[in-house]
């Protein structure tokens, strides 16, 4: 039998909002590649290999998933939320591109529901007008970058959705982001921290920029910030449809 | 028995890309209100009454899932994709601030695979950094509006996802975009039509910014622009997940 190779998003961690499609994947699988807590998530049965790696593995994970496949292997590379959003998606074809050898591998990308769509559900609709995601970390990207990009969304009035707004590497994103933010968009402005969202540990909080601190995010949070228009309604935030 | 209003996503097209968690609200309601072909992908069953309504009515329809939730329904508001993203949850927010007597209505956004990412997805990986998503639609903004955050985003060099990009009453608006595109990332920028995407009807194509057309897409398609660092690799398109 061929190799496969399916990149399969999970969803925010509820799995209520895993799609029949990644489902039936994981059910034909014969090896799943992932960071550790998302293939924790898949159920083991015989004939099944589960292959848990760390965090910052993204690219040794994919040339394993390319060369299981070469063997015949019907692999599934699990993220949580979208692949394509901040995921392995990207990892896999970077993979690719270093080792031409698997370029013709049958490749299928599966979306799920990625983190800001389901905080903002969440939340209400805060996210209902044009906006941008953007990743803080630094890992990959200098910081003046992220800066760039933050001062351009905000001066197109953009909504923002940020991925990965903190962790123990990285103490200080955060608080330059909240900065660069109150400079440019006014203390008034709405933000949304939403904390492991779909699942028990599901906390959400909105405050202005004006009072938000970087303690009110940690690895689990993905940050919501409104436009100009983002207001509050009984207990819901959201984004009217028209500009502001 | 209390009223709810549930506004649930069905995703681009495809049942397997429907959640459970959509499922089970769908398979629960007593009444289902959203546009003309998207209640047409809800079963009809005793019990159940559908209400499909013609476009551009989106705040009339909000009223109306208001006005039945407060005489005890449970009602489904559906949306194709993610209703947070340009669609219906933003428009019962707004009923809701012009009419406050239903603020206390039970609502609950239940998230769906948005357009773009399926389309990102079927592509490969192009939303794999950064991103945007604009709507091009000028029914609710003005045309400078959308030239301005067009501008901001490729200077922020973020890849960019464009939601209605092209209808019989706007003609003009995607010519305008591709020529503002143009000038601001030159034309060996790689971008994505992508029509129909889940569906049996699915087209994608790929092209440089110097070689797309406006007629390169309908009413149907998502538009994706990478960003600088944009590329393919075999038959996939992908945007690599370090900045350019």
């Amino acid at each position: 039998m061929k190799g496969t190779v399916t990149i399969a998003g999970l969803g925010p961690g509820n799995d209520a909002m895993v799609t029949p499609e990644v489902t039936e994947a994981l059910a034909r699988a014969t090896d799943i590649i992932g960071y550790i807590p998302y293939v924790a998530r898949v159920a083991e049965r015989p004939g099944l290999t589960l292959h848990p790696t760390d965090n910052r593995v993204e690219l040794d994970r994919a040339l394993h998933a390319l060369q299981l496949a070469a063997n015949g292997a019907q692999v599934v590379v699990v993220s949580s939320g979208d692949p394509g959003v901040f995921a392995m998606a990207s990892a896999v074809f970077e993979a690719i591109e270093t080792h031409p050898e698997y370029v013709e591998t049958d490749i299928r990308v599966l979306p799920g529901i990625t983190a800001m769509l389901a905080a903002a559900a969440a939340a209400g609709a805060p996210l209902g007008h044009d906006f941008c995601a953007i990743n803080l970390s630094d890992n990959l990207k200098p910081w003046n970058v992220i800066e760039h990009r933050l001062r351009m969304a905000a001066r197109g009035d953009f909504a923002m959705a940020f991925y990965n707004p903190r962790s123990k590497s990285r103490p200080h994103g955060l608080e330059k982001t909240l900065a660069v933010l109150l400079e440019e968009c006014g203390p008034d402005r709405l933000i949304t921290f939403a904390r492991a969202v779909s699942t028990p540990d599901q906390a959400l909080r909105t405050v202005t920029l004006g009072e938000a601190t970087p303690e009110m995010a940690d690895m689990r949070t993905v940050v919501i910030v409104g436009n100009a228009a983002t207001r509050r309604v009984g207990r819901y935030v959201y984004t009217p449809r028209s500009a502001s």
